[in-house]
């Protein structure tokens, strides 16, 4: 722990009083001094009306059905699970429906199906569905699931506090909330001082809670940890779990799970500890994790999907949709973050949603923007980290996420220098994400599937270098973990963006170097996609560069002569399992092409290598007993043999078809020839061809000046 | 042919002029008497002006750009072939800008770029890259398109006419559209007297040359045959080609297709010799099938691609956007047309378009009437047809189509008792086209691959019964032509949709029954999809029931176990050789259930044989050594050997997850355990299970009164 960091913990126990001073009610997202303003607000800003339009017919909809709270029984997507879920979104909705309806009917449905907990919950043993993978919920199958359910409960009885009488206020508290503290922090004490994205619905569930029933020695715990060292707790966890630049190390998707009790507890503290600063707190880092997260994003508001991700995840999921809110109206976030909530069609109703809703009705929204740049990974961001180039109109955005990050905890994959490519609103080289269903309880359970560790993590699952047919580091987390890529260049012009990182430590005796850019030139509307991957060792190696693509192969230079029967798997462990060997082509000459036509667009990948390679087209599919893996082809630029490898291939975007229309035009890639004039440790020099202009492009590696050079 | 046709044609024969009385140009779809109305017009109406802008845009790049009249040499969607189709459009654009605009510079790119044409077009040879599969064209691989290719630049002649010095025309009439018509009507006399799509392009190019360079000879031959006879020509194709209710016997993707010479032809008839009164023609057959056309597309706008068809298409192609403003403006059409044209987001800049767009300006504009249907095939309206069950709003709508239709020429698939179904605007049990990927050259020039023979023609490709591992008629073209399928019932009421339909030809011996039925029912939102197959013989067959599905299999009733390795084709011919065998499945009980999750909604297909059956769970792309075939999946209800078999089965769309919000519900079907009382020649009886309510179905088949019971 640095300097800065000790004096701001310091200052935090100094501050901390004894007895909490702010009760009032409600006083989380929606505040007593606010709640006037609000009420008026829904007359006026119709995304706020819109918006409570919604949480009021869910708050009808809970009053109009039976209360319902089963003895836990279903995973994860099964009927219990799904009624427990139902019944914390119906409390909050009742909460938000009593505070600005006044109508008592909603305190009542919130009394009511507490007090039901309430004569429950000291019942529930351990959830019958838990296992050993995850520390076991009471109400869900997991502990986190329960952590998440106290969230929202406990904004719920804040929001309709002073309609309950003190009498059930205690039965509630005694019977529900303060053996819900207890099982968070005692029985699974662990996870509420671990520093992860499960340790912080856990801090954030007691830490809410504490101040909502007023009980700051709970608080204090949830700030600090059990022991209140400030080892653990929510500050620890701000501390260490993102970057300074605002990433969380898992990756985007959990980023923006965790985003969601980082800011809303954030935003209590706020309340009812004004005096904390906590949106200062590490130089305004939680705003910066807002921005980060955002920035994590295509154009079309998908999460990049690395690590174990849910690949439809937007940011209009909700965790998005508090955090966009509070930053905007609470941290001094910029205007662009009201074209997210335009995007997200909704606010929470609430005082930041207010003020979102009104500046939208205001007019002054303007586009987010989308920059180009590098998110250093790591507490001190000195863990490698990742690139982001970006070109073009939100429309035909193309975006080259470049993961050079440390392992990101057991969500991580070995993907080490891993690229993702989009292109006009869709994918072009994607990831596989997570091998997940998420809440279809018939597939797993609705969790992680075996397919996750056997194909989702491995190297080969990605668009990167796979040595000898094995994942990096063996696939071994605690291997992996303790080291990370390193970034060479990060750099963007307005006509190149370049990121390059290497790693040194996946496979043992192997230097990978990857360069990747996007480069305008003046012969092309759109940049090109530029990449060069460098392997190098003493000894040789099988050296195997996937590229994943979305789309159908429509033409190669190669002829194309696939498998017709018995179908083979490419190998036998490290993900190779999956995949079916549909057609291996030789290239003698180390330089070809690939066109694949997506979304009535074409790509054509022109690639070269100084030594014959192969190609492989394959598929995923192999050793798949319960089907779970889904659709996927690659082609892999493979090298059989070889001590030191250089492998160049520019994917351009050209022309397109109308099959409405039927017209083609632009079906031929503008590109030719890329020939490897040398490539070693210090530098690589290769000219291509655009129409009739020959460029020359050079990476010195070990000159930050003059990194890249075209000609 | 019948009396009433024969009064109708000796009618044509007594009219026909011997010379052309309307010498007016323009007078096609934009005529002399109109432009001022269409003029003003472009002020008033949005989609008008719209539409002109983008004729225009086209136009001013059209000038723009060098005149380019390459000798023909590409195939589909080739560089030259891209050209003359970019210069045809370009023809038409700049005849519709001058007329609208009055500048000469728009005519005089078209006299130009005609006399270049005049100046070749005699010394091209028939096309280098025309095929024995199809006639050939000079301007394109096959004639075709260069009938397309007249009729377009013939309107755009049209429109510049008095524009162009008399000397010029003589040039271009000697040198260009002379040698056209004749190369179309003698060189390729036999596709100008075809009864077939091919053929109405050639009539319609042929006939509207003749009407504009005032050569009646030409017209009468266009009309009646090169005989003039009367049994080739335009009025034969609609004769012939059409059934009463206006179905084109190619299929929707081919009906849209061929309306476009037909309605511009009728409408040019109708300009030049409106004695003839060609709308009225076969009490109004023209309209019917612009009808006809647009009740065979899903809400979604995608024909139903029923035989050799571009799943992609949709009515918003440009033949559609010429039916539906002339069905509208000149035949009386209905106001549910406007509808299509406001999604068609243009209009055709002609006096039709001008009514089309005004109505819509003044706000005429109603839903277009989808209407559960027979559509009978066969000139006489008694060869088989086309079963259309529909329900539900739009955007959730639940269609069914039914295939009892006859073969259907050589674009035909031997699909007898095929059906399609879709659901909340997506594909649930799709049909796979045609195996093309048009106008993309590098896939077999943009035309039809082999792969259209060997599998999307093929039985085991569709959602029917395959016998014997063998395709309907052994896929024999001829054969299968001599029959089609017999309608038992067709019957739409408020709570139940039902079409059933016989098949005694496609294998000798074997008498196949399909019924297929939507019902609501009161304890479920929306209807079921209800199945029964049955098939009888005296000797013993294998049966095979494929229902190609959309989306991924999250749950079945039994324990897959899929091939991990060497995985086989199911078989060598009729298609399966070109289908992997991934999981097959003993049924010993006959019953269960196999759920997909289709765009985040379920659809359970609870399935029941009173024999032990085998699921076969298959993907496709065996046997494809080009890697051209599309990714399909199916499951196979599969009896090995019986002599008869009943399969019935019932869908039901339940439930949903969402992706961002994380919830599921309804992940489980309502429908339990279906039972087979009896199903014998006269009846099927059995009862399903929907909640706590057990439902039994009689089928009653030679009891139209009682066709279908359920109680």
């Amino acid at each position: 722990m640095n300097y800065l960091k000790k004096v701001v913990i310091v200052g935090f126990c100094l501050y901390f009083p004894s007895s909490l001073i702010a009760q009032k009610h409600p006083n989380i997202m929606l505040t007593s001094q606010n709640i006037d303003a609000v009420r008026k607000g829904l007359q006026e800003y119709p995304l706020l009306q819109n918006s409570y339009k919604e949480v009021l017919k869910q708050a009808d909809k809970a009053l109009g059905a039976p209360i319902s709270v089963p003895v836990p029984k279903d995973g994860g997507g099964g009927v219990t699970h799904e009624q427990h879920k139902k019944n914390y979104q119906n409390i909050l909705a009742c909460g938000v429906a009593y505070q600005l309806s006044q109508d008592k009917k909603y305190a009542q449905y919130v009394r009511e199906i507490l007090l039901n907990y309430a004569g429950q919950y000291e019942r529930w043993p351990n959830h019958p569905k838990s296992n050993p993978s995850n520390p076991p919920g009471r109400i869900f199958w997991q502990n986190l699931n329960d952590c998440v359910w106290q969230v929202h409960v406990i904004q719920g009885y804040d929001l309709v506090f002073d309609a309950i009488p003190a009498k059930d206020r205690k039965t509630i508290e005694e019977h529900l909330f303060i053996p819900v503290l207890k099982y968070i922090t005692v029985d699974s004490y662990e996870t509420f001082n671990r520093i992860h994205n499960h340790g912080t619905w856990a801090v954030a569930a007691v830490g809410l809670t504490g101040y909502v029933i007023n009980k700051p020695d709970y608080v204090e715990m949830a700030l600090k940890g059990s022991d209140k060292k400030g080892k653990a707790g929510f500050l620890a966890q701000i501390n260490e779990l993102f970057s300074p630049d605002g990433y969380y190390t898992e990756g985007f998707y959990y980023q923006r799970y965790a985003l969601l009790p980082f800011i809303l507890f954030a935003k209590a503290i706020n309340q009812f500890q004004p005096e904390l600063k906590i949106y200062d707190y590490r130089n305004g880092l939680l705003k910066k994790a807002v921005n980060t997260a955002l920035q994590g994003t295509y154009s079309t508001g998908h999460f990049f999907p690395i690590n174990d991700a849910i690949k439809s995840k937007t940011f209009e999921s909700d965790e998005i949709v508090y955090a966009v809110d509070i930053a905007y109206a609470e941290m001094g976030g910029d205007k662009g973050l009201l074209s997210i909530a335009q995007k997200q069609k909704k606010v929470v109703v609430s005082d930041a949603g207010l003020k979102v809703a009104r500046d939208i009705a205001e007019k002054k929204s303007q586009d987010f923007s989308y920059q180009p740049q590098w998110i250093a990974d790591g507490k001190h961001g000195d863990e490698g980290g990742l690139g982001i180039l970006r070109y073009g109109t939100l429309k035909e955005q193309q975006c080259v996420l470049f993961k050079a990050a440390s392992q990101g905890l057991g969500h991580g994959h070995f993907d080490r220098l891993n690229i993702l490519y989009y292109d006009n609103g869709t994918e072009v080289f994607p990831d596989y994400g997570a091998s997940r269903f998420i809440n279809i309880e018939t597939k797993g359970g609705g969790g992680y599937l075996k397919e996750n560790n056997t194909w989702a993590k491995q190297t080969v699952a990605h668009n990167t270098l796979v040595v000898d047919q094995t994942s990096a580091f063996k696939a071994n987390l605690k291997a992996a973990e303790k080291h990370h890529p390193e970034l060479i260049e990060f750099k963007t012009t307005d006509n190149i963006q370049v990121v390059s990182a290497r790693e040194n430590n996946a496979y043992p005796g192997v230097q990978m170097l990857r360069t990747t850019a996007l480069i305008k030139i003046k012969e092309l509307k759109k940049p090109l996609l530029v990449d060069i991957y460098k392997a190098e060792s003493a000894t040789e190696h099988q050296y195997d560069l996937p590229f994943w693509y979305k789309g159908h192969m429509v033409d190669a230079s190669f002829k194309i002569a696939a498998v017709k029967d018995n179908l083979k798997a490419l190998g036998d462990n490290y993900g190779y399992q999956h995949i079916w060997l549909n057609s291996k082509n030789e290239i003698p000459e180390g330089n070809g092409y690939i066109t694949v036509l997506n979304s009535n667009s074409f790509y054509t990948t022109t690639f070269a290598s100084a030594a014959p390679i192969e190609v492989k087209l394959v598929s995923l599919g192999a050793n798949d007993p319960e089907m779970n893996l889904v659709e996927s082809k690659a082609f892999i630029l493979s090298q059989p043999k070889a001590a030191n490898q250089t492998f160049i291939s520019i994917t351009e975007n050209h022309g397109g078809t109308d099959p409405i229309a039927e017209v083609t035009n632009g079906a031929n890639s503008s590109l030719s020839s890329i020939n490897i004039q040398n490539s070693d440790a210090k530098q690589t020099t290769f000219s291509f061809k655009v129409k009739n202009k020959t460029y020359i492009l050079t990476l010195n590696y070990y000159d930050k000046n003059n990194f890249i050079q075209i000609k």
